[in-house]
């Protein structure tokens, strides 16, 4: 039996509540469960305004469309992270700046940040990785100081939160401008693909609405703000169906549950594989004080390339299926067509030494003692 | 009881593919009902290439990116459509010129389309309304006497056919370079939100796949083509959700006993109806002998603006809900904006005066006859 990277699951009234939808009527966009959703999510973490979106990446365009880029306008991203982090403001016509992770964390450095603001930079990327926020006291005074929208790539980030030096706690997603969260199937609420907008200045709420609704004010219409209702303004259709928005509020539903299961997850390979950290074979990750850990992914970074490359194998030889991460961005064809290559070290090592080892809600024990042991052997060989 | 506009129906496996689909161990994209879906398409309709998205508006802006529109491109559109006919275009930054429909037809007119071509000319949108063809063979000849793509918007054409004059008859959606077809639950087959695009010429469908898949090789490394798979273009997440797929094929499964429900029911309006066009108290909808009708919607078309209102609220305190259509995008506070107000007469004569009647599978024959019935007093009064 192979032990997969990763397993969609149901876990409670998934097919009822879609069942429901298309009796009620209507499986099109913000019916019933889309606002279910949007209000779990908004009283749970105090989001302002929470829009379902087709995809984290969808809520990261339609961030890039509320910061109005323009050709020419520098948006500062994470070398280490997923194409659509980059790719929603380079859509836009933005020029993407790359920058470092810190050496032993995946996540923006500030201090990379800040050598790379220019008076055209608009906005600013931080990626939580695995759910473990990014300094985001630092993020937010540069941001300030410079005058530049913060737009959260929070799309592994669910249920997880900041603290602030004067000791305030605020869910990742809430303290940037914009944040993008995703459900798609890897993440620890699913969907198979969704995801959603988070909308954190009153000022913008209109306008998000308007871009989600294909550049119509058919919101306002049908909340009787306005007689009829038209093109207004630039959008898309960034909506999921209801068929969706059902599946995940029964995730929903079970959130607690399925994050009491994750930590344990989380918790059994970090004691599991301390022995290997503290012979300084492998590398665990780091929770900075000031981040909760959502139990998102476990990963472990190796000496090289070469060790992770041949651990992948021999863990594959036991059917357990363990996958790298993310490629330097810097580095990819599209970016150096139009841009010379730097050297972006941290995230480079990254790219190379990290792994993520398989974490799923229905994961057993045995079979996490099983992964665990074979690392072991491994690194003992 | 109310009788609805419009009502989603589950037909057949819908759920019992859903949960088969979690099962299966893959719920993003791409997995095994995206492809059944897919190639349950490309078989039917001799398409050649079927990429499933998260709605037709996604497949316009996939087009649209395949089209390479740069800002100050021109791209010509009905004047009578849904947004995202033109949002998809003026998203990339194309100027939208919007032209008029036939006076007793509200597809779009090739004479208006000729007047309108400039150098700037880069795309025609021919968009098939209720299911109907535009002249194909006219607007592909202008396309190719101009060098111009043809994006179809068949968002409401599945299983409609044109007749060119030498007796080929094709699907819609396979004559143009590039179509798009919606599943939202008011048409013919649904999934809530959904949609496809179709690439009819081969050197587009690498690039395609690549734009689907966020910008990356993605889909050619799976198939082993290349060795890794990295940010080559831009893109966006334009994957439906295996949840909606599994929906989709489902009805797919049921296309047939559905088009078959669905021409009885437009056949009893066109009946029913008859009289009151022959005594020139409204107008019915128009099938040109080279389409066929795919029965997605029944319209009529009363004398006036005002008509229409007092009947759209006759019916309804007969509990039958009718519904105008698109409202002219020319008039739009968008278009606006940045453009003149131009004339576009049949445009705005539908916008007024057409009217849709509830239309969907559910929709039994006494329901039927009693719409039938209650528009009959309305004009007899």
């Amino acid at each position: 039996m192979t032990i997969p990277f990763n397993k969609p699951f149901i876990i409670g009234d998934e097919l009822k509540y879609i069942e429901e939808a298309v009796k009620s009527g209507k499986i099109s966009g913000d019916g019933l469960f889309t606002k279910k959703c949007q209000n779990f999510f908004e009283e749970k973490y105090s989001f302002p305004k929470v829009l379902l979106t087709t995809s984290c990446t969808d809520a990261l365009e339609m961030a890039a469309i509320l910061c109005d880029i323009k050709e020419g306008d520098e948006v500062i991203v994470p070398s280490y992270t997923f194409v659509s982090s980059a790719n929603a403001f380079a859509l836009r016509g933005a020029k993407i700046v790359f920058v470092d992770s810190y050496s032993d964390n995946p996540n923006i450095d500030p201090r990379e940040i800040e050598k790379h603001i220019t008076p055209k930079t608009k906005v600013i990327v931080p990626v939580h990785y695995a759910g473990v926020a990014c300094d985001m006291e630092a993020i937010m005074n540069l941001a300030k100081q410079h005058d530049i929208f913060v737009v959260e790539d929070a799309a592994q980030a669910i249920d997880s939160y900041y603290t602030f030096a004067d000791g305030t706690k605020k869910a990742l997603g809430s303290i940037g401008h914009f944040a993008a969260f995703s459900f798609h199937e890897t993440k620890n609420i699913i969907a198979g693909e969704g995801g959603m907008l988070v909308v954190n200045d009153e000022k913008y709420f209109e306008r998000a609405e308007i871009i989600r609704e294909k550049g119509t004010n058919r919101s306002a219409f049908f909340r009787g703000e306005v007689n009829k209702y038209g093109w207004v303004d630039l959008g898309s259709s960034f909506l999921p169906s209801e068929i969706i928005s059902a599946f995940l509020y029964a995730q929903l539903e079970n959130l607690d549950k399925i994050q009491s299961k994750r930590i344990d997850i989380w918790n059994r390979y970090m004691n599991g594989l301390n022995d290997l950290m503290e012979k300084g074979d492998i590398k665990l990750p780091i929770i900075p004080n000031y981040s909760t850990n959502n139990a998102h992914m476990f990963y472990m970074v190796c000496r090289s390339y070469e060790e992770r490359t041949a651990l992948i194998k021999y863990l594959k030889e036991k059917d357990i299926l363990s996958v790298f991460h993310y490629l330097s961005l810097n580095k990819s064809d599209f970016f150096l067509k139009n841009n010379l290559e730097i050297d972006i070290p941290n995230s480079d090592n990254f790219t190379d030494s990290l792994l993520r080892l398989p974490f799923y809600y229905e994961l057993t024990e045995k079979e996490q003692n099983l992964i665990i042991e074979e690392i072991k052997v491994f690194f003992d060989a």
